[in-house]
């Protein structure tokens, strides 16, 4: 599987603020930029703290690209993942809207009944790991679903987990011509942190785009 | 008086490890950059976090860079500044070793003891605000000994603060390919963080250096 992180964060690294409010962080190149990267892949995955925070649809939201992947023989949305050991996701949720299919991953000791209701809710229950989500299984068994190509856009604790698993292939980063701040605030990769082995990245691409900084990188 | 902040931090936005353990996070072009913009300036300011983690000198390394400020009538080296409301700054500090002026911001409550014992360590005692530092005060205080020119070194509470002050007109910052990570770890601008209001920066420069890259901001 290959795994692509895509993120929008200020020039201190931040994702949000310290109340995890939404802050309008990229602009209508970078929107675009998503968009066609979503379109691009077989699924796009959250940790469930975004989906509590923002409530993303996730969908691709050009008809044209939407179109393109029908053209293509592809679902005309991609699938939405969602990493979600103690099965949160609101059966409420936009990424349940029946939009696109929606693989919810759970750890094991979490109650059948709580994996029925997001199933009840129209969500395929990907079970892996005992008491958290094992991304390594959990990424496998997307991929005999079918997804061979996964865009995760955040937050911070599922992208270092899965830097710390050594699952990311890409990194997207726009950085914004803002400060956030906040020692408290979502930054693009949370969780515990590496005190040694840092995973190093090569700097694949630099482009100005609308009045901030895309950086790419390998992984 | 003009105020540069410069910084290296990771990809995710970290200046250290959760353990406030330096890592080498920029390349031999990038410390170059650094030592001639240290050379530029009247003074070198870190905050007292900053001294207790990682005893830097703040001294211009380069024997050249030294050289040509003398040429030019100023002092060898730039001063340094510590904010330090609490009087932490240890008298053993590389930045009080004598190899240049060095002047520490103080809050008015901090016993006069504490300050006399960075007075005799041979500091300069600037005492600004009641229980923290007032930083407008203390840096108009600083441009009356002289300072025009003041560089900031960090860290992130320092570097909020400022921000939150409206005090930084210009941004530089190194963006290592690394992860950190951390949800605990130093960040480039820490502090409470701001949740509306947000400092706008306007991006001056993108610049490829070692196998990073130098944004430049105006703030």
């Amino acid at each position: 599987m290959h795994v692509v992180v895509n993120a929008a964060m200020s020039a201190d690294g931040k994702l949000s603020t310290r109340r995890r409010e939404q802050v309008v962080i990229s602009g209508e190149a970078d929107f675009r930029r998503v968009d066609e990267l979503r379109a691009s892949v077989d699924a796009v995955m959250v940790g469930v703290g975004t989906v509590l925070a923002d409530n993303p649809s996730l969908t691709v939201d050009d008809s044209d690209l939407v179109a393109e992947r029908d053209q293509r023989g592809d679902s005309p949305q991609p699938a939405r993942v969602v990493a979600d050991s103690h099965a949160r996701t609101p059966p409420d949720a936009r990424v349940l809207d029946g939009a696109a299919e929606t693989y919810v991953l759970v750890a094991e000791e979490e109650p059948r009944e709580h994996r029925q209701t997001l199933e009840d809710a129209g969500a395929t229950v990907v079970v892996a790991g005992e008491n958290r989500v094992e991304l390594p299984d959990a990424l496998d068994q997307l991929e005999a679903h079918g997804v061979e190509a996964l865009m995760v856009e955040g937050g911070g604790e599922l992208i270092f987990s899965l830097f710390a698993d050594d699952l990311v292939d890409e990194l997207s980063v726009f950085v914004a011509p803002k400060i956030i701040g906040g020692r408290d605030a979502p930054t693009l990769a949370d969780g515990d942190g590496f005190v040694r082995d840092f995973p190093e990245l090569e700097l694949a691409g630099v482009e100005r785009i609308d009045d901030g900084v895309l950086l790419e990188y390998d992984c």
